[in-house]
């Protein structure tokens, strides 16, 4: 469907607004392709400025929005992760700052080579163009993710939780004052003006061509959503099916703290393992004190039949258990065939997302890395590992499972893509 | 919708049969994604043997095709694309024998870094899965499609045109008698075993998750509707609407050898250029030799007024010629005020495809390879270039213009997705 008759079937107001919208960041974009490595710094730099110019403004609408979802009764975690107060908001301003820090991805000679005719070649790094978010009540999503694509040289359109539509809404002046201040369009990050949630089913479609990537940043129903019905690519992950498999020739200790540190350091992560499997040649020796650590931490445990015969205690794990993303102090244990079960049970049940696997056979170890489809294979290293910080892209926009141009962590290089520059001197094709 | 909904609205035969080729080609892919380079090369080059051995065999279903085009009175030039002889044959057999040769990028380290934890993270090359080819009638893409699919490590599915079916199938036949005789399972190259059109609409609907990536190979229309109607990533082309701009700093006989083999080298590839814009300052002396060389090389000249006025007997350019891809020896000429209009003009009406500047001065070279934003940009080359082989990468399965992962260029690479791998010692996160 073109917006037009999107607009015939969905009443003229919310889809006018989109395609303008879509049609101005497209221009905008034009500018910031060519816009220089310091004028988009300057820019970032003003953004932070801003924001800590305007803390008690920014914590004024922010109140308005967490009093509302008070009052409706909103989950103490949900008000919490809505709340703004000074130390967050300079978190987001210094964490602006770190993406003025990193290298700029634009120009850059990704490989080069010469032709026999004399044709010198290079593959250069370029804008992707046009970047839409859709988030949820998260306000500092609204900086991170507007700053991330400018410094791609990226037009950014930002559809932020209707819950958190005045704190994104305060954070988001500051940054147009911000490009303003650098001579960049204000258009360069746009917000959608609205709560309507049309505009999210708008935005899916690609706005005829003026988005070339959708980022969703939230729950797995937000997610799913976005995957489903999204015309353009996506950039996410669904869930993060993580899994540490602890083999036969796997260190007890070292097993021990790897698998305590990949469930519990933060259950809440994608990052954080869902599942722990054990070499059945070592569950004798490994199950119990692997199982008896993670109790300690405070995990409750669901297990498979051997699991609950090592450890009194233990829940039984059902079917459903080992496809279970519990984002919580829980975790499901099973006894596998050594590291052929172990591949095939991450096959059948993982989400591609990081798996583990920890042990001191080298072979064992490169077999897991090579079979395992996952975007992020670890040896002998907690899953919670996957994170573009810790690769050392600095900031991520998120992780993707996806085959396609962004896999692993979303960094800024990830939302650039490339072109050809090809230099002769006269050549012709014979 | 899923497979089992559409078995619903559509009846369940084509749907059932294409669910279960989604199912072989997912089971193939996990083995090949493990296979080793020798075993795939083998494999290859034991269907280049079969298709010599069988050349007969394959003569006599092209045979049948070609008669039943012939009766049904098809154009002598959609009669020619369909017939196959022994040349064409050897050089379809010969064509494996190169994909054979290439380098295999499974498995390939593209990056490695170690960080300050002691962690060693590599991005390594893995396939892209299950890549799905729609193609007309072409029967010698069959055998193309199939072995660069398989020496990426990926599963191919094939729907070929209706009116080279049985060529298709014959030549279908050798690749699966080179896969099994290197102990690869057959459905790692599957063709579609109906003409029921139905399945083309089923396969753009990526089978349940089964198909990775599709690649058209046809005309406008046939790529138009896949753009359209694909809910998995396409690497594809629309149009090759490129250009040659000839700048104030143009040396004049460079400029015209350009031109000529741009345009008329061959009339019918997606990088013969379709416009040629010139520099207004130069349009005195630049614009009559260069429209008279392309009209004594047999080229049919549609010019805006400034051309007109320079050069007797020109067809006027009307709005439409500037976004017109011609694919035949005719080409739009307009004057342009310098880089800049030049830049603009592209910008409006190019595909994104290949444009090229022809300058001896660097400035502004840079410039237009910088500010143009088409996926292959030239200096003092011709458009022509534009062409896997041409760039080094040896066989390519088209050219994209998208932005994601492929772009420019689709060779045995660009097939190819990655992974992190990522090396520790019992590191857990703080």
């Amino acid at each position: 469907m073109t917006l037009a008759e999107i607009s015939r079937s969905h009443g003229p107001s919310v889809a006018a607004q989109m395609s303008e919208i879509g049609a101005r960041a497209r221009d905008a974009a034009r500018v910031l392709a060519n816009a220089p490595t310091a004028q988009k710094n300057a820019a970032l730099r003003a953004m932070a400025h801003a924001l800590r110019q305007n803390e008690q403004a920014i914590l004024a609408e922010n109140l308005a929005d967490v009093a509302d979802m008070s009052r409706a009764g909103a989950a103490a975690s949900f008000l919490d992760r809505l709340t703004l107060n000074p130390k967050r908001i300079e978190l987001i301003a210094a964490g602006i700052e770190e993406i003025a820090a990193l290298a700029d991805p634009v120009g850059t000679v990704i490989a080069a080579w010469d032709r026999p005719n004399g044709l010198h070649i290079e593959r250069v790094r370029t804008p992707l163009g046009v970047v839409g978010i859709i988030y949820e009540s998260r306000p500092n999503v609204t900086a991170d993710a507007g700053a991330l694509s400018l410094k791609a040289g990226n037009a950014a359109i930002l559809r932020g939780g209707s819950d958190s539509f005045r704190s994104s809404a305060a954070i988001h002046r500051c940054l147009q004052e911000g490009l303003a201040e650098a001579g960049l369009p204000k258009d360069a990050i746009q917000l959608v003006p609205t709560r309507d949630r049309e505009a999210v089913g708008l935005m899916l479609t690609g706005l005829d061509g003026a988005i070339d990537v959708i980022v969703p940043r939230g729950g797995k129903s937000l997610v799913g959503r976005v995957q489903e019905e999204a015309r353009v690519p996506v950039f996410a992950h669904l869930e993060g099916l993580c899994h540490v498999y602890v083999d036969r020739a796997a260190d007890l200790d070292m097993a021990r703290r790897i698998v305590v540190n990949a469930k519990m350091r933060r259950t809440g992560v994608c990052g954080a393992a869902e599942t722990l499997l054990v070499d059945k040649a070592v569950a004798a020796s490994h199950l119990k004190p692997l199982v008896e650590a993670l109790k300690e931490a405070g995990c409750a445990i669901r297990g498979d039949e051997t699991t609950r015969a090592a450890v009194a205690g233990v829940t039984p794990a059902t079917e459903a258990d080992w496809s279970t993303e519990y984002l919580d102090a829980v975790i499901a244990v099973g006894v596998v065939d050594g590291l052929d079960g172990a591949i095939r049970h991450i096959d059948r049940y993982g989400s591609h997302h990081t798996d583990s696997i920890v042990t001191d056979d080298a072979a064992a170890a490169e077999r897991f890395l090579t079979q395992v489809d996952s975007a992020i294979v670890l040896h002998n290293a907690s899953t919670q590992f996957a994170d573009g910080g810790e690769f050392g892209m600095g900031a991520e926009i998120g992780i993707a499972t996806g085959k396609m141009h962004a896999r692993g962590p979303v960094g800024v290089e990830q939302l650039t893509s490339f072109k050809y520059r090809v230099r002769g001197s006269g050549q012709v094709r014979p």
